[in-house]
């Protein structure tokens, strides 16, 4: 420091050269000073001091393999220490835990599942210990955790007000029995609203900044990206299509209350959407076609089976095809969004599904959103909690 | 200017100073240099200084009334000029143009209708003509002019892509033909975007930050106010409810294509919730029901007689809550805004109609949004047109 800088003037201005040469290592990684300087417009002077900070930090390291040059002087290599932190994703299902863990690079270096045991919050404790066993590493070395599960989440407490999927789970105290495991944050979000940023990070979006993803398998829920960012509603509510009533004739009468019974957390009952295109309705409706015979996945064979060609299949996803599309239909009315991703345990019926929400979709809406199938399957959860995961650990970054 | 001061430094600092004191003139109009420097922060010389730049401006002036202070200097109060520019907002309706002439201050000091003439874009200049001849100003006096109309307006032209509800409006040259009457600005924007930011300015929810008007006349759709601010959607055609089918049995078969028949403009028919809640068919419920004798306003006839406890009435308005409800009910679970307004002309229908709806509507969603009537009536777009006009000419302020 020098004598006449002021006492706050060179540690801020240090600081925000230091993030400066830290967001260019992380761009390049790995990267010469010359790169940085250029990258950073900062002086040589300037760039090594804050290398040698993030150095000392952890954060940054030489590359040994470049040290071998043999004429001249060599280049000194820097490359971002993405192992000196971990963030891990969760995603609590009604079934089964994933947890994954990824470097600060984002690079997932372990990954865990285990099926849901009688102590829901057990398995997740488990299923997470597991996962940073596998890596080699402890709670210590974790900088955020992220845990995906379906239901209402508040966002300011973390409590899960309404949790239809997963009786029991609401109003456990999950961020509590976590916290045990690590001193660094944990957070915990709706599944849905993780997987839109799952797919937005490494999946069918990459980048999009007007999505929505639906989720299509035993419950049926969107995800919404709006200017860049998740859309949670005023009271992380948004997105729950699963309830909307598109079915049910002109003067049908008034469904049970769905938020009284939800609030008791009795019940795990289906929402009209949900149960009109539900993988037993699916089951139901090929074996009244005759489409099939009994079979453990019948779901699946009947996408099989149409894929194929089999007429008394294609009529079926036909028929599931069009309610599905009159559902969505009321989204994209709403939303106008440019990009759609369809995910879910039914996307994976694949394009013979696809091709038929999508023919009978166009006639409903006014725009032509993209319409694609999810890229990332059932990880998108664990990746989207990692995605978010990762931008928490950001704020210990300089 | 100080000899020793940088050429660029008090040019940008006294502009920096002119717009602090010309926000605090315009938040205390009248205020006191006093309390412009406890305002603003500013030293007497700076506040001095900027007033008398924004007195060169046309942008404030002395109050003459407080000149006559007896005993002692007198204070010097100084007025923000809202005379110093006007804005014009405008509804483009399907059988009438109303435009409101505003000053500065959003304070509106003119306002004509008239009825829609066979050339739509003479009656629209006509009724902006008289409307600025009312106030004794001319086009050279507007900062800006917003026109709402039906339909899905492109943001970045201003063309009128789609216009169900004003056959031959789409396509047309509107913002050519209005930039013939003022140098200034002359936007379009869909008219139930602009209803939802009248009322959110000076109606029915002031300051919202999470708000959905749904309009419910002839035509029905919603305008959505995200973090504040408008969203309109990857297209400009975000909120259109009233193409929303949630009415059509369970395995109905697809409509005729909403895109295709309008784009080709040729037609106006409604979407299916429209048709489902309208004005005709709720006539039609009330004849057959015997509810009411053929009257001119059938449907103001009907809320009169169910606000007045007419039985066959209030089965009528019963019913066509329950089904509105349902459409409405798709909205709010996908967008879980805090507050909702219900404007267009069937909210004249008052309370006996709202708490109906309300009825129907809270089995159906899973979180608890304020539910209110529009508070402007057919004024909101107009208003809501004046208020975007007045953010667009700040602009023009220092």
């Amino acid at each position: 420091m020098q004598p006449h800088e002021s006492a706050r003037g060179p540690h801020v201005l240090r600081q925000i050269n230091s993030r400066a040469v830290l967001r260019a290592v992380r761009e390049r990684s790995p990267a010469r000073v010359a790169d940085l300087m250029q990258a950073t417009g900062l002086s040589r002077p300037a760039v090594t001091r804050a290398v040698a900070e993030l150095r000392d930090a952890g954060l940054v390291a030489d590359v040994d393999e470049t040290a071998q040059v043999s004429m001249g002087r060599p280049a000194q290599w820097i490359r971002f220490r993405a192992e000196a932190g971990y963030v891990v994703g969760v995603d609590v299902g009604s079934h089964k835990v994933v947890a994954m863990v990824a470097d600060l690079a984002g690079t997932v270096v372990a990954s865990r599942q285990m099926a849901t045991g009688e102590r829901l919050l057990q398995s997740v404790r488990d299923t997470i210990a597991e996962a940073l066993a596998k890596a080699d590493l402890t709670g210590e070395d974790v900088w955020a955790i992220v845990v995906g599960t379906p239901g209402i989440v508040e966002e300011s407490s973390g409590e899960v007000l309404l949790a239809p999927g997963i009786p029991g789970l609401a109003h456990l105290p999950v961020l509590d029995e976590l916290r045990t495991i690590t001193p660094s944050p944990v957070l915990i979000e709706n599944d849905i609203n993780l997987a839109v940023l799952g797919e937005r990070w490494c999946g069918a979006a990459v980048g999009s900044d007007s999505l929505v993803f639906v989720h299509w398998g035993v419950r049926i829920g969107a995800g919404i990206i709006i200017d860049g960012k998740p859309y949670r509603g005023a009271n992380g509510a948004a997105g729950e299509i699963g309830f909307v009533d598109v079915f049910s004739g002109l003067d049908g009468p008034d469904p049970a209350p769905l938020l009284g019974a939800r609030a008791a957390n009795a019940v795990s009952e289906k929402g009209a959407f949900e149960h009109a295109v539900g993988a037993q309705t699916i089951a139901d409706l090929a074996h009244a076609a005759e489409a099939l015979a009994p079979s453990p996945d019948a779901v699946a064979a009947v996408f099989a089976a149409a894929t194929e060609g089999d007429p008394a299949a294609l009529e079926v996803v036909d028929r599931i095809a069009a309610r599905f599309a009159r559902g969505l239909a009321a989204l994209l009315l709403i939303l106008d969004p440019r990009e759609v991703i369809i995910g879910g345990g039914l996307s994976r019926a694949g394009e013979t599904l696809l091709a038929a929400i999508d023919r009978h979709l166009r006639p409903r809406i006014l725009t032509s959103p993209r319409l694609v199938l999810s890229d990332l399957g059932s990880d998108a959860v664990a990746l989207g909690a990692v995605r978010r995961a990762l931008d928490h650990a950001e704020q210990r970054l300089p």
